[in-house]
């Protein structure tokens, strides 16, 4: 089991879950009379959603007149952390979903392809990736998936939020399973701090699983992160951060881009998949090297073995191979006019 | 403008349409108290949804547990013709929306990238297409993007529902623009009636653009309708056809598969992109060829000059371009697993 180190400020204890059935409007967090209002707070951060009844509802400032909904078959789990309102359902078609301040953040039906892409698109893309960080990715799906490759020999990961850690390893467990791994490091902590703490050139891949740039993750998508990040990497390291949707969201993806391009001295690139719970459907990813050995991210040089105990223990992969890899970085017409732009 | 003639049975003109707010209670098609029941008629015909006051809804069971809504601004028509409910209203988000059945048929905001991928992935697969059918398609927007070919010489429709045509003219012009193009034939009817009477060997690409197989177009998704496709293209010919979602469908897209690998002794693919207002933000797409001059789907062969009257007219594309004509065909291992072994 891996060792946990605690860096940041929590001591919320797993709240004991309610087990009660949704029946209309005696569960508050995903029942209620009307979805018409958007329950921000002043600092923009999105409330838990307001719905038909028995449905949870996904609204959000940051993808305004549109919500996606899931029945719900049951709340598992309501909490309020340090960061972030969390909660657990089962679904009746999605399996157990994990929301975080209203917004979907894994289903058991489609966190494959999430998980799957925003690690194996960089690790398989050098050679022999020996240690990773994982910043956020607290429900350890990342973690699953970096373990897949057999040269990995250290992972760190730093998640703010322990309620998220605890509540995974309760109610996912396939998920969580990522830190049932010897060369498992948590430290619970501000992801930020941690990294300005890294010595320089420690990392061969940087993963960034973090939530909208609307609350506690919001500095995961600023320049002084991006600068910590290239610190971090050894020559010709890489970072693969989550990096929002291209239908929605081009004017913060065009940010993205033009800081990368202005501190990842290797190469700078966009690439996409599809995740049906997230809004529009999509997720995009920022894939940077630093300076050093190139890296051709649309080719992947690496292969994962499936014949490994832990990969035979896992099973195969539902969502990842090669040629989803390069398919992952062709982009529709109007967002590779918008990406090509900023990345010259 | 293009001929019309009438092969089918339709007399209902276009009402009026209701300019009403929607505002609560009072429009009875996007508003009510609860999404909680899916308002199937007997033959499984989903009916208008249900919905939370000012939003429209997608349910069906289709798609059981989800829902995706949007905001509604203002119904602008609702009508019932001979085959389906029809509706258009505009959204705070997405433009003004097309609704068949309560499913969402289009949006102004993406129907880019549908229209482009299922008209180009055919025609640019293929040297020179000259005569194209369109089954479907009312809207015109698959008209649109065929028009793009210089090419084309002959463009054919047959389209079941009037009221489609007739309410994609008045409230979505930049769709139905297609229409405006001296190449293009609209046949009101029976698309697999009319394909019958089609001479061996008519056209060099078919593109179907059909509704989900439940409700008018649920022939368009059986056998002898493929047979009739297949007859009416010219050896070496290509097909097209709405195919579902990965996500959502695969048990219909492996019958779908297995059927056209009996049919179409050319190549049979699945290639598949993002729409995010279809569920589970993907639709999928088979591409088949007949016995005669091979096609390699994967490569186009031929581009869009972009400098015809046409083109220029009609702005550059907003989704197509080669590299994600060739990354369409990439799919996730739990589809690839399924779609190849029934290709095999």
């Amino acid at each position: 089991m891996a060792e946990e180190t605690v860096t940041g400020s929590t001591d919320l204890s797993l709240k004991r879950p309610r087990e009660e059935e949704v029946n209309g409007a005696s569960a508050t967090a995903v029942t209620g009379e009307a979805m018409e209002t958007e329950n921000s707070t002043d600092n923009g951060t999105p409330g838990i959603s307001s719905v038909i009844p028995g449905w949870f509802s996904e609204i959000s400032p940051m993808w305004p007149g549109e919500a996606h909904s899931l029945k719900v078959e049951k709340i598992l789990f309501q909490g309020k952390s340090d960061y972030q309102d969390v909660m657990v359902f089962q679904s009746a078609t999605y399996g157990k979903v994990l929301v975080l301040d209203g917004v979907i953040q894994l289903t058991e039906r489609d966190e494959c392809a999430y998980q799957e892409m925003i690690t194996h698109l960089p690790l398989s893309s050098i050679p022999n990736p020996k240690k990773v960080l994982v910043i956020g990715g607290g429900d350890g799906g990342v973690l699953r998936e970096v373990g897949r490759h057999s040269s990995v020999e250290q992972i760190d990961i730093c998640e703010i939020d322990k309620m998220v850690v605890d509540v995974s390893k309760q109610f996912f467990p396939e998920v969580a399973i990522g830190y049932e791994d010897p060369r498992v490091t948590l430290h619970i902590g501000d992801g930020v701090a941690f990294l300005k703490a890294v010595p320089k050139g420690t990392y061969d891949a940087v993963i960034v699983d973090s939530s909208d740039p609307i609350g506690p993750a919001q500095e995961l998508f600023e320049k002084p992160f991006f600068q910590s990040v290239a610190n971090a990497l050894r020559p010709g390291g890489v970072v693969c951060t989550q990096a929002e949707s291209i239908w929605l969201h081009m004017h913060i993806i065009e940010d993205i881009v033009a800081n990368c391009r202005q501190i990842f001295k290797g190469s700078v690139n966009y690439a996409w998949t599809t995740v049906p719970t997230y809004p529009s459907g999509v997720i995009g990813f920022m894939l940077c090297s630093t300076e050093g050995p190139s890296v051709d991210f649309k080719n992947p040089v690496s292969s994962i073995d499936t014949n490994t105990d832990y990969n035979k223990a896992r099973g195969p992969l539902k969502f990842y191979n090669p040629e989803i890899h390069t398919a992952a970085f062709c982009l529709p017409a109007f967002a590779k006019k918008v990406i090509d732009a900023k990345a010259k």
